[in-house]
């Protein structure tokens, strides 16, 4: 059934039906007011910090349905949001959701593209609260993301308070999501195994929101996520402190997976491939040692911020230095 | 100059600073501790209720650059969102705006659209703070809107609280959007008082944010602003409900311009029409009577809330009744 034919109303309650169904026990649902269904959502509020993301998928520019199910776009469209909140050290609550559809949209897509998003909202703790959908030639996706610190702290991560000496590490792995991509838009055939793992890196991110708040808790005082790529997303941080970085290539985290099926082409993949959402971070070297022994994902340093002002240099095994000129995705520029 | 020439990044600084621009001694702006430029948007929070809304505006659904400029686009932008939260009788706060952006757009007009959204951020007390731009083959326009309630009292302006027996009512005109929509789009020549009147009703809204405050202040427990048309918004009051609604044809508030230049079609446009943003509601008559006397703009009693579950009937000056069917805007379906 197509979308034109069950009419948008139907549609909205269709979707509200879903995510009621997804009620459960969770903070965000006991102080839920009005979700989906009236002019706009509410909520109890409290003394913590709030926060607020809003963030977007287009096709054909984002995203292609011939390799990415709706499914999996509903997860990704949360997880990239619920990805900025953690880079923040918050805790994501609620998200309203935009959806731009060409009338032709089947109705089962809408509800695959919500079971997707759903599943990492249960996850997550976070209830989708509201949203729109209209008519559009092709499909494009708006998520909004509300959150707060934990009362108990108040502190945020922000891009501004790196300091020279201080060390420069990352969660995970980064460049396996830009090998999935890779790997699924040109129809690249590799071993199952390595297969679910790039796919999953690249349809499925897991936003680090525990991560975030154990960076927080140590005392972790600027972070970011990897969405545009490392080279970009440090180059953000070197901006916004005015600092410098010195990154060494041989510590960048990248999965063996990655290495065996790309080769040289695996460090492309980790310097400007983005959409990895792990978290970019900068501390002194003890901070980053204390969250490496409580974290659930390995921690990895990979060099250390430098006087040398907006200014970032890779070191490679043998000591030589370059710096590198592209540094990852503009959506207006030729890329 | 394109955007494609300019890139993302020093146009997402541009808009910065032109929101910067803008800042002053607003209750928002003081409890603001990040705007554009990090992951996520971050302010104070408080005791009361907060609220959440996002509407889309999409080029060649909602607009047309042949007859509306980027600068009122930005201000209409902001207004569908701004009304829901005066439907609700609250206050708006923050703003995130999300635009999809063909890379040949010009800078002065990304410009002009911020100018048009910054006017009626300043009038309302609300901080744009922050979004993200994306490619895009044609123009669309998300906004997230968030605010509270007074924390002095906490209500809330529901759909689903009408009574029967409740008058219902309305604020301003309603009609003058669609009017001046198929001004605009139709080309259609009128004298300048007229073509000004009837333009900025379609393409610079005002939300009604005291009008909703006075309504909550008064004891009104249902609202909602007229989006779709007044049948189709108050289609979805019976409905949340589960009560019917009987209006009075004669009642309906129309502007006497609208009446003069588009004869019996702006009866057409006041039922079905649309976008007017206007309060619609229901309350005892001595509630209404109350909030007319305090109101800055017109209120009108329309009709009545009936038991007629989910059905609404219009009776004409002679008393004769019909059943309307064309309720208003699908986004699916063909209207």
């Amino acid at each position: 059934m197509k979308i034109s034919e069950l009419g948008e109303f139907k549609l909205i309650d269709m979707v509200a039906e879903l995510i009621e169904a997804s009620r459960d026990d969770s903070p965000s649902w006991k102080d839920l007011i009005i979700g989906v269904g009236d002019d706009a959502a509410a909520w109890k509020g409290n003394e913590s910090v709030q926060l607020g993301k809003m963030d977007c998928l287009v096709q054909g520019v984002h995203f292609d349905f011939s390799y990415v199910s709706w499914e999996d776009l509903g997860w990704k469209a949360l997880a990239i949001n619920l990805s900025d909140i953690a880079a923040m050290g918050g805790l994501p609550r609620y998200a309203l959701v935009s959806l731009g559809l060409p009338p032709s949209t089947e109705v089962k897509e809408i509800k695959s593209f919500y079971r997707g998003m759903l599943a990492l909202a249960k996850n997550t703790g976070v209830v989708i609260a509201g949203g729109n959908m209209s008519r559009s030639l092709f499909v494009f996706i708006d998520v909004s993301v509300f959150g707060n610190t934990n009362g108990a702290d108040n502190n945020l991560m922000l891009r501004s308070s790196a300091e020279v000496g201080d060390k420069i590490a990352l969660t995970g792995c980064i460049g396996t999501a830009a090998a999935g991509f890779q790997m699924l838009s040109k129809k690249i055939k590799l071993d199952p195994r390595t297969t679910d793992v790039l796919k999953r890196a690249f349809v499925r991110p897991i936003p680090r929101i525990k991560e975030g708040r154990l960076l927080i808790e140590n005392g972790v005082k600027t972070a970011i996520d990897i969405s545009d790529g490392l080279l970009a997303d440090l180059g953000h941080i070197c901006d916004a402190s005015r600092v410098g970085a010195m990154i060494e290539l041989e510590k960048i985290p990248i999965h063996e997976t990655v290495k065996k099926s790309f080769g040289d082409k695996s460090i492309k993949f980790a310097l400007s491939g983005g959409e990895d959402y792990e978290l970019l971070f900068t501390a002194p070297e003890q901070t980053i040692k204390k969250v490496e022994r409580s974290a659930k994902v390995p921690v990895t340093i990979i060099g250390e911020v430098t006087a040398t002002r907006r200014t970032i240099i890779i070191k490679d095994k043998d000591g030589r230095q370059t710096k590198p000129d592209k540094t990852g995705w503009d959506h207006f520029k030729n890329n």
